[in-house]
């Protein structure tokens, strides 16, 4: 069997000490460059597979500096300290410029820990919806990395009309690989960016739009990730301000038992 | 007249190619170390401070990696990419370690631009309060820090009782620099983290806590920032998930006015 898309789109070479060395996937194109999500996860990815990471992503901020370019990129990942149950990254990736030298197009922290048990509680409840098979699926518009999801809506699918008319931002959606991967740290890392921008739907207006800065926290330790599965995941984004050319976006992504997994939150460019 | 206290707290040194010194100030001491919220404005002092700055603060993350020891600190801040409006920094500060050697406390990075005059929307209308006139003076406890703000409750104050019986994590309050100093960005980065740990309110219960990573998005431009002056600024905090060992915390920030400056989110380790 090949390997599934995802795998392939954040697989990493070992490049040297605290560095790898990966490429852009074209099964994961968007207008520009890949879709943030999964450059998101390939950042991650460095971390995860550095021979000397402690415990599981609980925090990961990725800061997209330039559009991926389509040829390979170089990707630093140090563990620039490490206390005894909590370590801190901090990643880069970097492709040649104009000038031929590496740019810097990515810039990123993460912090890793081995979790223990404590007094554990959600706050966040899943808003009932309908059952994903009960659900309309989203066509994916000849936007290549909308193919590699299976996206059910729920409420706030992209406007039917740009007519000006929109009164809220709110989204709601199911959610998985397609075809079907099991959850892991990666796969979330990438989910918590699958939702188009908010100012569309806030305004029914088509504007250019770009992520800037997305950070996720996981709440999900392998035990969940491993109960989530195959299944569906339940996400919500909702901005809560919109202001002189950037809006934040405020995501939960909870399995489909509504177990809280992440939550995540970007701040975006727009223009007009 | 003498220096304001934050003023003389967030104060840096050029040392170097992007590169600045400062120290902890013993006024805004708290449990171990200074407050998390004067060592991110410390931080983001540096983007501000910096000759080839760009425009103004969109996105800030910061993530504690040790307690800041008393000493004095090293803090690089480099401007890794600047594109036509947006500019992409990180930031680290290091103390010498046990061993002498320079050892990394603080990791940062932050996104500052030219914004230009948009569409603007804010759907996170301040909740309904008394003015901060009528609502009761918190106090400080004999933590050195909270004798640099001016806190008055409205919901969600320290537990009078710590007895288990907690319910909610939602704190709201007023609060503003004591004494008054106009706000700008390096306050606005200081006050998202002025909230104690959202668990000793879930739970009515004190356990050790402490913020791991932090990511703040100012609203708010400098005109934005003028209107709100030495006003206060009312506060919102609450937490969505408590997990095996990590909490989050999600924060809005508005002017007296009622204008959004700002939305900020931790992650927060706590123990048991």
């Amino acid at each position: 069997m090949s390997e599934h898309f995802f795998d392939q789109a954040v697989a990493l070479q070992p490049d040297g000490d605290n560095a790898f060395s990966g490429a852009a996937h074209p099964a994961w194109a968007n207008m520009v460059g890949p879709f943030g999500g999964i450059t998101a996860a390939s950042a991650l990815n460095g971390v995860l597979s550095h021979p000397h990471l402690l415990g599981a992503p609980i925090a990961l901020t990725v800061n997209y500096a330039a559009a991926l370019g389509p040829g390979g990129y170089r990707l630093a990942a140090v563990p620039v300290r490490t206390n005894r149950s909590t370590q801190h990254w901090t990643m880069a990736m970097t492709q040649p410029g104009a000038d031929g030298a590496e740019a810097t197009v990515l810039t990123a922290t993460a912090v890793t820990a081995a979790r223990r048990a404590t007094w554990s509680q959600s706050d966040a409840p899943m808003p009932a919806a309908p059952r994903p098979g009960e659900a309309e699926r989203l066509q994916s518009f000849g936007v290549e990395w909308l193919e590699r999801y299976d996206m059910r809506s729920v409420r706030g699918a992209l406007p039917r009309t740009w007519d000006g008319s929109g009164e809220d931002s709110l989204t709601q959606l199911w959610v998985r690989d397609e075809p079907g991967r099991p959850l892991d740290f990666l796969s979330v890392a990438s989910l918590a960016d699958v939702f188009y921008p908010r100012v569309w739907l806030r305004r029914a207006t088509r504007v250019p739009a770009g992520t800037v800065s997305i950070t996720t926290y996981f709440h999900a330790d392998a035990a969940m990730l491993a109960r989530s599965g195959t299944g569906y995941v339940f996400g919500q984004a909702r901005a809560q301000a919109f202001s002189n050319g950037f809006f934040d976006q405020a995501v939960q992504l909870w399995n489909e038992a509504g177990e809280l997994l992440a939550t995540s939150h970007q701040i975006v460019y727009y223009k007009e």
